[in-house]
């Protein structure tokens, strides 16, 4: 198998395999009294500080969610009805679905943009918070979002929210008020995600109970997924992103399609397509093969649904059709992404009829 | 090490630990488009199958969430939000912080009950919603859900939402409109739960995105964690109670302490106190022998509050501060629960100076 559809989910890194089995036996309810309890707690906040050490924030900022649709979640809904009467929300098209919904379903009213580039005329003081994403999902464009949080701050009081689930432990570390993060997509496992809240930014609850996670998140604390996940973004900010910037330059040079992906994108991410081939086709040609990449987003269980993000790059709904997503982890290799784009070349020659 | 807290998290059965471990191979993002994807999406349907039958509904009727506080939240705020112009909620004192913060917090009007003897007069055209658990997770008393379903309907228009965390896969199961349940109280892992919700019944998300789970539950959908839930369900709904019904009628002739726990209640639990000895005191003499029980529920982060379960019950602040909770899973035996016995016995004697 060649998997290349990391920006969907990644396989568990073996550490963080580890560190989850480990964590099992100290099983007991970390909010129980007794010292089997008491000791489960201990290491959730030892975890909890591993991880704010590498993000560089302080332990106090970081709450674990069951995901990054949950910390997205939890940070629009949470901003805002912590707000008096907040006025209005920006955000944009392109953003992944976890955000367009809670911001469409926060009772508040919001201005969906098409582009960051009309960012700063729709900023007013009416202006309660802008969601922005860090790495676009589809085609791995970095949006500038330390400049954006000081043009936001210079023409409005809104705060920034920033989903960087794609970004987080892959791309430097951002200046926001609130920052989604998602274990599964740097080597940890499913069910666990974080939400940093800048110390002062004040946020509410959507989920109610017991008050665990300083009353912003309730249930039972998990720590066999929050030792996982400690141990992944260590991993993930102790990675060479070298390595995964050599294998996107082999798809560039091995691969003769149509770049959608421009050259200051993540290398985490390639989006590519082939005139005249249907990205779902390819795909299902690949997966025959065993080479697994994406078309679109793959967080959605609709998948149909055409992409804001290309669309607003002006491609024709042909084009959108046709765009195929390559994404990288730091464990696929040069050999893998070479055979892949053979197989690839190969497919695209088929499917054009040049070849059978 | 004997664990006797197994209402408040259990130890992970080793089938449910290897059918977790099996469905990681499958990592693939449920929702990707490729045969990968779609095989992880296949076996999520295959364990809801399983579970749904070991549980006696329609597959369609079981969602999976984060745990039982979310399965809490999502029955509760979201049968709220479905309804037009919702006028009032029932629920009472006992309940877990996740039913009751829930309630408070839906924007709904509503009337804690002290005792479900209050609840017929409480009933009538105005309430939307009644909230009971099956089991309470202090006494192990048994509510009588089936003949207060039958009284809600006959008395009002209300849903009934059940949580059941402490009977689920133990106890028969029950009638209601909805239904919380929780993998890490019967050998699953902490991070899942489901909700139960009666073919019919509306209910609208409270987390928003991608639309999984029939649009009920946004999140990549985590076949790990189900896996291992489908089979600890399966485990549990096949499991003999005869045996924890011995562990329970151990602790009752062992121990002379005032019986708090009725004759009728759930045999995974059993609640008592010993005149002059405070169960905090008693609790933390135990752990130094590696037996942990528990007092009061362990599902409050901030374990203070003293237990509405036991002031109904009439007991005063000093008797309700000298109980202790004894609570059992099926992986007990015999040798455990007599050793616990004998150390309880000898604690409570040293701690009333009879013995030093």
């Amino acid at each position: 198998m060649i998997y290349l559809d990391n920006a969907a989910t990644t396989p568990i890194l073996p550490e963080a395999r580890e560190a989850f089995s480990e964590a099992t036996e100290l099983f007991a309810n970390p909010s129980s009294l007794h010292s089997f309890g008491y000791k489960a707690k201990c290491e959730i906040e030892k975890h909890r500080q591993s991880f704010a050490d590498n993000f560089r924030c302080e332990s106090k900022e970081i709450y674990f969610t069951s995901g990054g649709t949950e910390s997205n979640n939890l940070a629009i809904l949470g901003a805002l009805k912590a707000m008096r009467n907040p006025k209005k929300v920006l955000s944009f098209a392109f953003e992944h679905p976890s955000v367009l919904e809670a911001v469409k379903n926060s009772g508040v009213k919001c201005e969906i943009l098409s582009s960051i580039s009309q960012l700063e005329n729709a900023l007013s003081n009416d202006i309660n918070l802008v969601s922005l994403m860090h790495i676009n999902n589809e085609t791995g464009e970095i949006y500038p979002i330390n400049e954006i949080y000081d043009l936001v701050k210079s023409k409005s009081r809104a705060l920034l929210h920033v989903d960087n689930v794609q970004g987080f432990g892959k791309l430097p570390n951002i200046k926001a008020d609130l920052i989604s993060f998602s274990a599964h997509k740097i080597g940890g496992f499913k069910g666990i995600g974080g939400l940093y809240v800048r110390d002062g930014v004040k946020i509410k609850p959507i989920i109610f109970g017991g008050g665990q996670e300083q009353g912003l998140r309730s249930g039972t604390e998990n720590l066999p997924l929050i030792a996982s996940f400690a141990k992944a973004a260590e991993l993930a900010f102790s990675s060479d992103i070298s390595k995964v910037i050599e294998l996107n330059n082999i798809v560039r040079e091995e691969l003769d399609g149509v770049l959608i992906s421009g050259e200051t994108c993540s290398p985490y991410i390639i989006n590519l397509r082939f005139d005249g081939v249907m990205g779902e086709t390819l795909l299902h040609c690949l997966e025959q093969h065993e080479i697994y990449i994406g078309i679109g987003s793959a967080c959605s269980s609709h998948g149909a649904k055409a992409s804001e993000t290309l669309k607003a790059m002006g491609l024709s709904s042909k084009q959108i059709k046709e765009s195929i997503r390559i994404s990288f982890s730091p464990q696929n290799t040069e050999d893998e992404v070479r055979a892949a784009c053979e197989v690839i070349k190969n497919e695209v020659e088929i499917l054009r009829g040049i070849k059978r």
